[in-house]
């Protein structure tokens, strides 16, 4: 396999963007990307959108973003696995790069969630849901969360405060970033009065409905060496899967798929989670992030809460999670989080992270862990800085 | 680069098949491809659908499947390219195996399209168009096509016999099909009396509505060899794209997509078009066939009508076209046709195609051309037998 590096990156708006379209958004990205990192060609284009055809009615995403990025002709392929689409768009540019058929790829992710009314948004999130044993029967994404967090609770004492503590201190980072839909600091106070969705989880426990596009450049080294701007090498990739079903799972209070895609992410990095000095983590909810914290190995099981309480997991602590805001603070255009992920990892690695939002003593070794549907699916990426 | 080879094929029941579901049939195809390639695991899976959000209320389509397979905690992704979503698919499995970073990867295709009612189907086929300025005022599929296929006659001469001679020659090749959806012979005449559905465009111009599933096996060189099965080489494959919608394009008596494609696939295959002994084609309407055959390369820009009715692209004749049926005979279920060709190339290529469907003379070569949307995308493999 070539070795395979991310050298720029770029973001549209993130929010409730109703003067452009799911087109407009990705161009913005894209170009922000190319010029980021100041490439004069792609060689290959792969778009992460979970529902083009639920949320705009429109499926055939590649061909339509190629076309208006103003490069017709150019190889582009949509990939999804629902709200983990962007990180495994990214894993298609890394694969591609690393098999040596392209040397400059595009891995990008939007999603223009806005457009749809009624209930259509969480008809159409709860597609990632199993749709006969799950949808069907009325279960939505808040629903499915709310009963893994009853699980979690039940079980190692989880705590309401250690839910709002997550929302607290993703929006403390989210502040500080320009991009975030949500650039404003809440307290935890405020998160656990906010109301109820499906309990445990409040309003301020959920992560926003968001349009929005991420893209990334991803080449060889040679290439890379060549543009001169700052890039990081791409360590580890990998994907793991779970049932789709909760009910068919072992255990509800754990993501299987993060643990299994980061063992195989840090084995083919050659690292261990100790390595790791900051993530960014899928926190679709509150408790999502708790959970992943603990599948991925960095806590054990049941202890995220505290860590995160005690301030372990903010900008400053010992192992910074979701510097960028996160899901919460962020935004979550479900499509291009993943990719947003991995613009933020590589910002915080090259130093370039805004608005005091760097992670102090120049982290060199990072990761991102998007997933989609209840966990089902996750991608796992280890990334170092390299130049 | 690593090399990389398709080494056993499966295929579920293709038609209206009301008694089985999305995962039903995948799981068909699924394991009729593990048993015929002999594996004992799969490293990966990718599954080409075009919009399970649509048909059937369900994305995240590749962790649902990994499930159902029986292989939970396997890397599964959907890939989508409107109906080259398949072979995209199988292009996205070559990748992963040529890039080392897996040795036994499944490419598949599903689309349960019959569950909707009313107009469901045509509007979710519609979202391969351009939402903004096709569908939303009015275009459906076979008004585009039957717009290409008007300036197709109007600058070559291109005939109603021509159109018809594709469907008879289709659903010969189809009625020795096991799989086929219409698995009969019609004649040229009924074609051409056939109901009108777009002018020039007849009922039995237009490929049908289908349920299917169709999966194959990617691995290496030493994995083809230990199974001791038959084997064919993956020599090219290359994806090109164009304007999503019609009215941007320089040329619609033309696929341009396709053209990009096959000399891309070609190039990387050091073969060229006359190399090529017969083609797996997508026929989504009769004047498509026509039209690829001529982006292809194969036939001078207005020839490849009055090939057709020469009998020269039939199963005996120079340059067979779509000996399994084409998606006219054998059916179209989106997601899945482009790997179907793939089945069909492996089994023309190792002699292994059934009821006197298989091309004279052990043909060596093949290809297939796989196409979204009014051919927005064309993603093209060449292909030839190894052991």
């Amino acid at each position: 396999m070539r070795e395979v590096y991310v050298v720029g990156v770029g973001m549209s708006e993130w929010g409730e963007i109703w003067q452009k379209s799911i087109r407009d958004l990705f161009v913005d990205a894209a170009r922000a990307a190319i010029s980021n990192a100041g490439v004069d060609r792609l060689d290959s284009l792969y778009v992460g959108c979970m529902s083009g055809g639920l949320f705009v009615g429109q499926e055939h995403i590649g061909a339509l973003m190629a076309d208006y990025l103003g490069m017709r002709g150019l190889p582009a392929v949509r990939v999804e696995s629902a709200c983990a689409s962007g990180g495994m768009a990214f894993r298609q540019a890394f694969l591609e790069v690393a098999s040596g058929a392209s040397d400059v790829v595009m891995a990008s992710g939007v999603e223009k969630m806005t457009d749809v009314s009624g209930d259509g948004c969480t008809d159409a999130l709860a597609t990632a849901a199993d749709q006969e044993y799950e949808v069907f029967h009325g279960a939505t994404f808040p629903g499915l969360y709310a009963m893994m967090a009853h699980a979690h609770m039940a079980r190692y004492g989880t705590t309401r405060e250690m839910l709002s503590a997550v929302a607290a201190k993703n929006h403390r980072n989210g502040a500080k970033n320009p991009v975030a839909q949500y650039p404003f600091e809440i307290t935890a106070e405020a998160v656990s009065k906010s109301v109820m969705v499906a309990d445990p989880l409040r309003i301020l426990d959920c992560s926003p409905i968001t349009d929005g596009a991420a893209a990334v450049i991803v080449t060889t080294k040679e290439v890379a060496q060549k543009l001169k701007r700052p890039y990081i090498k791409v360590l580890g990739s990998a994907i793991g899967t779970d049932s789709i079903a909760l009910a068919q799972r072992a255990d509800i209070t754990t993501i299987k798929s993060a643990t299994i895609a980061t063992e195989k992410a840090l084995k083919m990095a050659g690292k261990a989670i100790g390595d790791i000095r900051f993530a960014e983590v899928h926190d679709c909810f509150t408790i999502a992030e708790i959970m992943v914290a603990e599948s991925i190995g960095k806590f054990a099981p049941g202890k995220a809460g505290e860590a995160i309480l005690s301030c372990e997991t903010s900008l400053e602590g010992k192992f910074p999670i979701n510097p960028s805001g996160g899901l919460k603070s962020k935004g979550h255009p479900v499509g291009a989080t993943g990719v947003a992920q991995i613009v933020e990892v590589y910002k915080q690695l090259t130093g370039q992270a805004e608005n005091g939002r760097q992670i102090p003593k120049s982290p060199t070794l990072g990761m991102a862990q998007n997933m989609g549907g209840s966990g089902a699916s996750s991608v796992v990426h280890v990334l170092e800085v390299a130049g």
